[in-house]
């Protein structure tokens, strides 16, 4: 097999074997296929696509090309939930508590904030002495404990895909939908999950900006995922504003707190229910989504999900205090309102800006090796379709350095749309699902 | 400039401006831009093509990559041929003589054969003591001295292209025609020439087979041309069968000293007349094509032709005696003829497997550091057309190692298609020209 001859196959736009991408990803993973002719077959994957059977074979492969943990000891189906990532999406750290105390098991491995969007380990990682780089003994451990636990990325999940990663980052090959698929999926598949929902964000805010490159993504997403085995659904959910109120790490896990209290924002509660419902059907826990939406609003009702992020707190040696106290999370020393300059209603707050503001403060990474302020950050008060008073406050912004707040301010200031009378339409958050037919659930566990 | 955005730019079918080629391919000849994002690049280029801006924007940064040959001082207008290649096909060596006899200068900078087709530089090695490696100054001395001179492509000469030929080779990258063109017309273009011929050869044994493929190359390398300031004409010629009846490095030279004799094979030396008039024209030296049949013709009858062929050997060390006795060149030890296995008349000699024949024989490279023989070969004596007897030979292999023999002999008695009648039509040797308008040929003087 000549790798050339397979750059040239997918070049001219025929279908690859399986065993003929197996030998490209095990060959660049081993060091013995050097990065130009990888680069060159990317570039042809972005041009000519994949066909299913390809994409699957691929994410096989960049699965395989690392260690996959076999959780098959531990009795509760496991079910996890990935986002394409957004502005105040911080879901996850809701959905592990709550579908953990409603008995299913949740590996959950996360990334860290880039650009304008926030990252879950950041975000656990503004509880004090919480440990996000847990040993796959220990990982596993806090599993069979208390049936949740929240790491990093190790080097041995998926090195194919790291590798793949930072060479697509410089050769403009990031933005194949095939390839972003290959590379969330076979991070995904490495926890060992039987089942997975996808939170798919479009909107301005979002990766993908429109609903159509979003669902296309998702469907590649959850075709691959049900080729390989695992139960795999879509939400396809709007990110043309924030998520919830609260925008930076300390102030995000405080509204957390927050929902698992039987509070927070109205569309992150809602979100929150959603994908714990479908995380519930897809882990065999209720038989509906209706049915999955109740067990939720029950465990927090009761208690129950917070209690399960005190435990899972504890056992990744955060102080749980945090719970009962969210002022004992980092705190800005510095909070100041960004006032409305004339009455009317809030018809946009647009979050790609809002998303680098809260990074402009110190609160995100402009590049990977950047360290960040966890208390920083911007509470969101006024969305679209509230009305405001001229001076009202839209926004208040947390911060510790006067020069990084002078840097931010005038893009929050940007972000607000301010008109006379609200003329636009609140779309649900919820825009579609995808993968969602009970039978090609069924017949995906085949 | 980031190189990913330009990547990028292309990527996404947008045009180049002339300062981001210089970019890339400056970066990358010095070492600052990877492989990898070239190669990227490079993918990206055959997809999507380049406009005629961007084509003479890369083939002028490829040519200034290196040293540009200023024979200026040379009172002659210098002209050149370059041929895509072919079986058989050892036009240059003529016209190199009849052109510089005819008072134009002729500073030709050729390559080696590489896979089917042969390379002009091995068959004037085929001359003992002929050195193709003059330095620039001796190159210069020996055309201000007979006005034609032969070597090789130097380190100095475009090595850009030596860099991006050696990378697509191995990235999936060779067959874009965009690349094909900046390759040629960067080397033909650093030889200083003001005008320049060029031969795209069509056909089973061509690179390019069908004649629109051919055609289209043609163009771009004429307009290429043109927009770089150059005389430039392309002549479509038929590579279905081997040009002329020698194939194999000693028998070409010998061949070509038939037709500066007057002689030859019919379709070899009408090709020669025709390639010569038009240098004639490009050079100026004749108003038509007709005009410059007529006075190859007459150097060639006057004995001119072949009396500077005799001064460029010696003056390049070669041993002039060959002019007189061929049997002075390398000659093989054996000698066979292949039998027509039945009566009838030849309806194709397929080309390609002639080459490869010849390469198995020794005469030609099967990798780049392989050495060759170049006394072995095939002289083809029946042409598509002809009428054989059974067991008349169809054409005699000159070999010196029988284990070649028996790989070469299945492929050459494989060439031959014997049908009872005649029924196919031989079409002219030149199928088209390209850039021809006499208009346009002028206007790109300015």
């Amino acid at each position: 097999m000549h790798v050339t001859d397979l750059i040239r196959k997918k070049r001219d736009g025929r279908e690859l074997e399986r065993s003929e991408i197996q030998f490209l990803i095990d060959g660049y993973t081993r060091d013995a296929i050097p990065d130009y002719q990888m680069s060159a077959w990317l570039m042809s994957v972005l041009w000519r696509g994949m066909t299913r059977a390809e994409l699957a074979a691929l994410t096989e492969s960049m699965l395989h090309s690392g260690q996959v943990l076999d959780l098959s000891d531990l009795p509760a189906p496991k079910v996890d939930k990935h986002s394409t990532g957004g502005v105040g999406d911080k879901t996850s750290l809701v959905l592990a508590a709550v579908v953990a105390a409603g008995g299913l098991c949740v590996p959950m491995i996360s990334g860290r904030g880039l650009g304008h969007t926030g990252g879950t380990l950041d975000k656990l990682e503004s509880i004090p002495g919480f440990n996000v780089n847990l040993s796959a003994t220990v990982f596993r451990r806090v599993l069979s404990q208390c049936g949740a636990a929240m790491i990093g990325q190790t080097a041995e999940i998926a090195p194919a895909d790291k590798r793949i990663y930072s060479l697509r980052d410089v050769t403009g090959t990031v933005e194949s939908p095939y390839l972003i698929c290959a590379s969330i999926m076979s991070k995904k598949l490495a926890e060992g999950i039987d089942a997975l929902v996808l939170d798919v964000k479009t909107g301005s805010g979002a990766f993908m900006k429109s609903e159509e490159d979003a669902a296309f993504l998702a469907e590649l997403m959850v075709e691959t995922g049900q080729r390989l085995g695992k139960r795999t659904v879509a939400l396809i959910t709007g990110m043309d504003q924030p998520l919830g109120r609260a925008v930076g790490n300390s102030l995000e896990v405080a509204e957390c707190i927050d929902v698992l209290n039987g509070g927070g924002p109205k569309d992150l509660r809602e979100l929150c229910l959603v994908l714990c419902a479908w995380m519930f059907l897809l882990g065999g826990r209720v038989n509906s989504v209706e049915d999955g939406e109740r067990l939720a609003q029950e465990i927090i009702a009761s208690g129950r999900g917070l209690e399960k992020f005190r435990e899972m707190i504890r056992l990744q040696g955060g102080n749980a205090a945090v719970i009962d106290d969210p002022r004992l999370l980092p705190r800005a020393s510095h909070q100041i309102d960004i006032p409305c300059p004339a009455a009317g209603f809030v018809s946009a707050v647009m979050c790609e800006q809002i998303g680098t503001a809260g990074v402009l403060l110190g609160g995100g990474r402009e590049k990977k090796e950047d360290a960040i302020d966890h208390a920083v950050g911007i509470m969101v008060h006024k969305k679209p379709g509230d009305k405001v008073a001229a001076g009202e406050p839209l926004c208040t912004v947390h911060y510790n350095d006067a020069t990084h707040l002078e840097r931010a301010r005038p893009l929050i200031q940007q972000s607000y749309a301010i008109e006379p009378a609200f003329t636009g339409t609140i779309r649900p958050l919820v825009r579609r699902i995808i993968g969602d037919e009970p039978r090609k659930i069924l017949t995906a566990e085949a």
